[in-house]
């Protein structure tokens, strides 16, 4: 019965599992910075794809596509887009605000040697659209939990990931030729760092400070009591 | 200098803790039977909830929110939601489908002793709108990069967790009482199992199967070739 389940015969992690799990996700970092010009091995690249196309996906539709990046041409197309958004951005942010904004280091784009852009095919058939009636959206968060595998898998290889969201869609959609039906979720930039930071860089910047814990959860039913 | 940028002393993972990110990676289900009817210890539940909150979070704005629900008259009253919602799901299949989306287990609501809805408080102030201008969609995003943190931390904990995305989320937002302005974007049945599956529960049901990793790469731009 057990067998004819497809069971895994071990399945406890030992202690030491456990902590590297919790180790990655500990220090998982948002990098910008610090990318190494060395290209990552192919072979490395596929472990961390497969490590995304792993990923939960409803209905097991598993609708994310990866387009990989190496193009230096492409790439600066790709910062032209970025330093047109960024420019605008910096535009809503005045005073010492504006200054630390412009400031900031938010996206590895050049230095990074391989980008990669994950989009969501969320029309696709596959699945057949169940869990997908009263939920569509979580076509999508099927391939944010793909970006989060990836992320962690690079981390546990000593790869670098930053997440470059100040991006036009549309703009960004006609450079990769991403036809409309397409959902362009999350453009990354990879690469072998040096190190990690200990904490995130927009913290270590001044810009925001995490929040406990504590905070964050409630219990039976929502509510916003202060809990700091 | 290295030590003012705040940074990690010992960064490469050994070759046992990569492995053991990738295990949790490939062996992480979506889980709707089997959960043991004892409740997860409060320690266990932190950490995993400690995962969630580790997730990255664009502009460091953290905007998810964890409902910890374990009260049986509100898992009932979810259940209630669920089994209106598949219902209207499964008169959208008909013959053969119909019969097998008919019996196939998809929630595991009562059975498991601790639910968690996660919701993302995206109109939220802090990290002051970075990264949010152009993909404001972002927000969403990042609270479901900590239901996937807490899913691997999960299967490291040999806690099992489902995703269950058949619901009417006016319903379930009423029934938890989330405000207009949050978004419920993950509604999580936890629990400990005595065994996690080799292979997703609906592939096991024949009613998707996976497609392998490289058609689902491109390189350069988006490209549909038959790479199967």
């Amino acid at each position: 019965m057990v067998e004819s389940l497809g069971v895994t015969a071990d399945m406890a992690f030992s202690e030491a599992e456990r902590a590297a799990v919790y180790r990655a996700i500990a220090e998982r970092r948002d990098v910008r910075r610090g990318f190494v010009d060395r290209s990552l091995p192919d072979e490395l690249l596929q472990r961390l794809l497969a490590a995304a196309h792993n990923a939960p996906s409803v209905g097991l539709m598993q609708p994310s596509r990866f387009i990989v990046i190496r193009n230096l041409a492409t790439r600066k197309a790709i910062h032209d887009i970025f330093q047109e958004a960024n420019a605008n951005a910096a535009t809503t942010y005045t005073g010492e605000q504006g200054q630390q904004y412009a400031a900031l280091k938010l996206e590895g784009i050049l230095e990074a040697p391989q980008n990669l852009c994950i989009v969501c095919d969320a029309q696709n058939e596959r699945g057949h659209k169940l869990g997908r009636h009263t939920m569509p959206e979580t076509a999508a968060y099927s391939t944010v939990c793909a970006v989060q595998n990836l992320w962690l898998a690079a981390r546990a290889e000593g790869v670098g990931v930053g997440w470059v969201s100040i991006l036009d869609p549309i703009r960004l959609r006609g450079l990769l030729r991403i036809p409309e039906r397409l959902l362009p979720v999350a453009y990354l930039c990879l690469g072998y760092v040096d190190r990690f930071a200990s904490e995130p860089e927009l913290e270590r910047a001044g810009w925001e400070k995490r929040v406990p814990l504590r905070s964050a959860i409630c219990y039976e039913t929502y509510s916003e009591e202060d809990k700091s």
